[in-house]
């Protein structure tokens, strides 16, 4: 899912992400509740109508955000206190007001609110928040009116496998239209990540989606979707692009590299993106340099699409029978390849 | 002609110049030739091979951004001495070299090296200007061989009628493929310039183009399109838009005004611009306020729209005898609406 933060994916119109084969986008309450407001999202018809997409939306809960930017945050049983971003304002998020708030942004699948303590933080804290969290998500379920939204259900529990079989447990229990596994990707290492989840995967619903949250990077959307998860967000692909740096078969690039001063040739040769196919890497690296919009937007459209294209190729593997070989040959060539 | 300024009209591609139905894009050749430089677009096919567009382009010779951006610059017989505005490195444009300079660039219209003087310069400044701009423009033209580039004159001499005469006189003489009217537009009241073009126009070959250098603003297009010219450039509509500001038919409007971010309407109703057909005033307001990419994007491809759509609109009226009544209540309509 390509993150449109504050209602738009960086520099893509609805017509692009069409365009490179996006099938859904993903939204920030935390952002969207405070800038434009969610009333002003529900007179505009909702994420759909105000930013002009018809293609399914996921919203997140604004936890995340809540956990990660705001310095000063109380969490308390009823929900969390925060100051915003952007003026200092004070905020309380509750399980009930982020549902609303959801629910008035219209998204096609909503999340629970959660907390998203460090992956360092002690036991007994992961502990009594994923008990929290799991308080929570029923909070969130029982607020939910909207019926043609799904809810998602989000399990924690840091890197302890049985905390996460706790998490997992309360979560089923309740029962939500489908699964995140949230918490990781914030600091672990990757083997860290990928063995709680190896541990966490198996014992979530085969019948419902499972959302892995904040990966974005091509190996590790590989190694996760081998894991069993389905959907993953993540705003690599689109902060990378505006740093100048491209997402290609054979490895990451940066175009304010010396050596694309004069490289005529495409970005990625094998790629059918209207970046690939109608500049060259030259071209690309002069924008890149004079910090030019079309730099930005052309590398957002590559990164989006190139990541869209590998998890078509995933897609296609998978039902061929063939996906660990070929996601093992694949992390190889783009891997091993200078940058 | 919208203004790529470096290679791109800023945030456009090629393809959304021709949705705009734009039919030429200028470039600058001071900036160019300094970043990337013109050796490595010649290599890359020109500028048109470089930016991937195939319709017309027209590059000035670098002499008014020589004299508008270096602070430390000196005119000789032989050419102009400046710093550069990047890195403050010393460089000399003469007749020759930018001639050459805009051959590399492959455009169809190049244009000669000339002195922009302030308008308020002394009377004998701008007399002894003149007739150095007139022996610069007879040595590009002796130093133009790119037999498929035109190459177009340009007439100076500030705000006398006189001496804009002997310019005129002096650089039809010499003959080329269209002529621009240079050095207005450049601190002078809005009254001195229409009647320094009144007195120059008719005297420009009826045959040839003739070039307004550096007017934008929708009613300055329609003013000088009255008094006979066919061309014309400014930064003002894709500037405009990275402030916030859109073109309308009722007047130029700014998005981070209170009033339009719960504005549903479309920017301008009688547009058929993608921002226009697609989004509201309140998202456009909302991207313009969060200083989104995409809001630049949608504002500089709408102000693009409006300013090509306006010329067309011209063309039509000319063709039908009714430019004179059509444009004062066209005026009349844009002027005297609110802000």
């Amino acid at each position: 899912m390509p993150v449109g933060t504050k209602g738009t994916v960086k520099g893509l119109t609805p017509g692009d992400l069409r365009a490179v084969g996006a099938g859904i986008v993903l939204g920030n309450t935390y952002h969207l509740y405070l800038r434009p407001g969610s009333d002003l999202v529900r007179e505009a018809g909702g994420l759909h109508g105000f930013m002009g997409w018809d293609g399914p939306v996921l919203t997140d809960s604004g936890g995340y955000q809540v956990f990660s930017l705001a310095e000063t945050r109380r969490i308390s049983e009823d929900g969390v206190e925060f100051a915003s971003v952007y003026d200092g304002s004070r905020h309380v998020f509750t399980p009930e007001l982020t549902t609303r708030v959801q629910e008035e942004l219209g998204s096609d699948i909503a999340m629970v609110l959660d907390e998203c303590p460090p992956a360092n933080a002690a036991r007994e804290y992961h502990e009594r928040s994923l008990r929290r969290t799991a308080r929570w998500a029923l909070r969130c379920k029982e607020a939910h009116e909207k019926r043609d939204q799904a809810l998602f259900g989000i399990v924690q529990g840091g890197l302890y496998p049985d905390l996460r079989e706790e998490s997992l447990g309360l979560t089923v229990e309740i029962g939500f239209d489908g699964y995140a596994v949230g918490g990781l990707s914030v600091g672990e290492s990757r083997q860290q990540m990928l063995e709680t989840l190896e541990c966490t995967a198996p014992g979530l619903p085969h019948e419902k989606p499972r959302y892995f949250m904040g990966i974005g990077d091509p190996v590790g959307i590989l190694q996760v979707i081998a894991l069993g998860v389905d959907m993953f967000d993540c705003v690599l692909p689109t902060r990378l692009a505006r740093h100048g740096a491209a997402l290609t078969a054979e490895g990451r690039i940066n175009l304010k590299n010396a050596r694309y001063r004069r490289d005529f040739g495409p970005l990625d040769p094998e790629c059918s993106c209207e970046a690939c196919t109608t500049y060259s890497k030259a071209y690309l690296a002069h924008l890149v340099r004079e910090n030019e919009l079309l730099g930005h937007r052309l590398l957002t459209l590559h990164n989006v699409h190139f990541t869209v294209d590998l998890c078509g190729m995933a897609r296609r593997e998978i039902r061929a029978g063939t996906y660990a070989a070929w996601s093992r040959a694949w992390i190889s060539r783009y891997a091993g390849s200078p940058t």
